[in-house]
């Protein structure tokens, strides 16, 4: 017997059917003798029906009452799952974020979770009721509704498992779990029964979207462990736990998986006199527009001057240009250019740190397929590299290949 | 400058159009100097369009968790209302029936208001904010989300006028005001400056279905004055307030409206043996079965026996006739029979209390038309008959002259 906190995203309750497909579900784990808290956002399309109802009034509109709004969409989920679990015999209890509650601060339509007082949840629990929690919203310390953001319900997930201290928090989506890579472009990608928190952090930031990032960062701070499920098909899915764990496992790859992401520019000043705070007075400019920057570099021209790139979004790649450019100028650099046709591939992996050599291997899979490298970066647990976009797709099954993430699949392991 | 209520129903803000029209309405009153608290319903269609969600799970869905449900679709247009409001400048603020707070018992589906916390929205008003809350909803003392049934949002205004102290609570809804008489029967029908509590009880219940009964009640019991007016077009409605009013309007008609309910059927049971606690006998088998019985009359048969009759709806006239036969033959009464073609036509004023003669006049204009009277029933403000439904517009029209009700037309005014 476990205490299982479920969350079931817009998909998984899109409709009627849907939802009660989820009691059945759920009642399925009750029936096994689990204590179940079950979080759920609002049906798919909801929120942006009521957003477009509230757009068509102000195109701008944002703040407390786009809250008051949106929340709505999760109230109406909670309810009617409510509804199908006792219509089942089962005695089922729903809680707003403000009922529960889950207090945040006051940044409508972006709140953070400050704490959560489970006494009701817990109350309810040993009356054996099932608990359903609406997603995505909790009230600040005045009572005003506030809004975790889209996509907010798994963090909400997450933060109730860890207030209950519940033993798994269980996201069902609508993928079967975390992949070695996009099987989209590697057909062998193989599904992970096991990942670090660590590990899952840079797959989601690199592209990979399962879940939300401030839901696994959430899940590492309190170490709750986290399993993604498919909410369509059966399944153990994927365990996203501490790093403790990796002993278990000591057959696990060194490499867990390859992300990629597509959408990034990268821009290089070169010739920059090498004075101290250098770094500064070019990522300022950029920064102050608003524009986040992912990888750094910064290289020492030979000269007694300075070569400096880093990466932006690919949309933010005219602007970010105009502003090298002036900056380009008032320092005296030589020269300043840009290229949006490059991606990044990296590597993941905590195995990483007790092997050497990952990264020259790394670089041999790539040399072998005729595939330029532009940049490097590394972290403990990660390797990315820029190249070229029209090696997207070669790069990553290549590396897939060598680093043997399709060994263990399926079919070779019956 | 005065502290206003208002409610704005369903069809007033069934589309975004409306709401925002409703939003310039408001802020009219407010730059009129006006402290404005507005109280709103769900977009008509939104309760509907909630209850079936709910029904296509459970057909006979009730409950903590409907409650949960259907208070979204109020939820919903606060929010609306209040970006509408703040677009234009103004600083609003929404409220949810458990953010004001309005506690209620917890009758979940037909609560009743308990008490009433104004902390928040003087507050708002004192900082010139105008302030919005959701109609027909409240919470319990543990914090669970009720609702005041169907059309409760009246009450939730009402309340609130009382609560605040409102100067006057506005009902903005599709009609005008309260007219002598449904002018779909009588095209003559005037609207009506104003009318008492005690009046516009006795029109409501008796079929001019205008606003909710317990709406009324709740302003008569707390003194607060109601006006009736239309969302669509300008006018000043129906004033309604506490007889001690009278004294101002001596020029007011004697009799107020005239108002018929369709619905009616009789049922009667003759040469009952004439004991004490007969007429317990009779409507206690009645009472038991849910019906609800409307007019009741006994007379003296003459032989010592006793013949009663009284009405009810006529949806429940089988029922009723099948219980008052059982009823009749446990009693040994002579005979038992019923009558589901009838309708029931009541002169309401207070005026009445004060002019002898009225129902004399009243029975002497229906005789002139040649209508027989089935049943006669009177209280201190209103004299109902009971006639052959063939006879209803007749009759409506008949009194509505014969009363002098149409004198005070708009045209004959000026």
């Amino acid at each position: 017997m476990a205490l299982l906190v479920q969350k079931y995203g817009g998909t998984s309750v899109g409709t009627i059917e849907r939802i009660e497909a989820v009691a059945e579900k759920i009642i399925g784990y009750k029936e096994q003798g689990n204590d179940m808290v079950v979080v759920v956002s609002a049906m798919s399309g909801e929120t942006n029906r009521l957003t477009d109802l509230a757009r068509q009034i102000n195109p701008k509109v944002r703040g407390r009452e786009l809250d008051v709004l949106l929340t709505t969409g999760e109230q109406v989920t909670i309810a009617l799952l409510a509804i199908a679990l006792e219509k089942r015999g089962f005695h089922a209890r729903s809680y707003t974020g403000g009922q529960v509650k889950i207090l945040t601060d006051n940044a409508h339509n972006k709140a953070r979770i400050l704490s959560i007082d489970a006494g009701n949840i817990d109350k309810d629990l040993k009356k054996g009721r099932i608990v359903v929690v609406a997603g995505f919203q909790g009230v600040d310390e005045h009572g005003n509704i506030t809004t975790l953001g889209r996509g907010g319900s798994d963090t909400t997930g997450v933060a109730l498992a860890a207030a209950l201290k519940a033993d798994e928090c269980q996201i069902f989506t609508d993928v079967d779990g975390v992949y070695t890579t996009d099987p989209r472009v590697v057909a062998e990608a193989r599904r992970l029964d096991q990942i670090t928190f660590e590990e899952m952090l840079e797959m989601a930031s690199l592209g990979s979207k399962v879940l939300q990032i401030r839901a696994v960062e959430f899940a590492g701070k309190y170490d709750v462990p986290l399993r993604v499920l498919s909410s369509f098909e059966e399944g153990q899915g994927t365990l996203i736990t501490s790093e403790s764990n990796e002993e278990d496992t000591v057959e696990q790859a060194v490499i867990s998986g390859i992300a990629f992401n597509r959408d990034e520019a990268q821009l290089t000043i070169n010739g920059v006199p090498d004075t101290p705070g250098v770094a500064f007075q070019i990522l300022g400019p950029i920064s102050d527009a608003n524009i986040e920057v992912d990888m750094i570099l910064q290289n020492i021209g030979g000269d007694g001057t300075t070569d400096f790139t880093f990466t932006v979004h690919r949309n933010d790649f005219e602007t970010a240009l105009t502003k090298l450019q002036e900056t380009s100028e008032k320092l005296g650099a030589r020269v300043c250019s840009g290229n949006n046709k490059i991606v990044k591939l990296s590597i993941v992996g905590v195995g990483m740190r007790s092997h050497a050599g990952i990264a020259s291997r790394m670089f041999e899979i790539l040399a072998k397929e005729g595939i330029n490298i532009l940049m490097i970066s590394t972290s403990e647990i990660k390797i990315s590299v820029v190249v070229d976009e029209k090696y997207l797709e070669l790069g990553v099954r290549a590396l897939h290949d060598g680093f043997d993430l399709a060994e263990y699949d399926e079919e070779a392991a019956e």
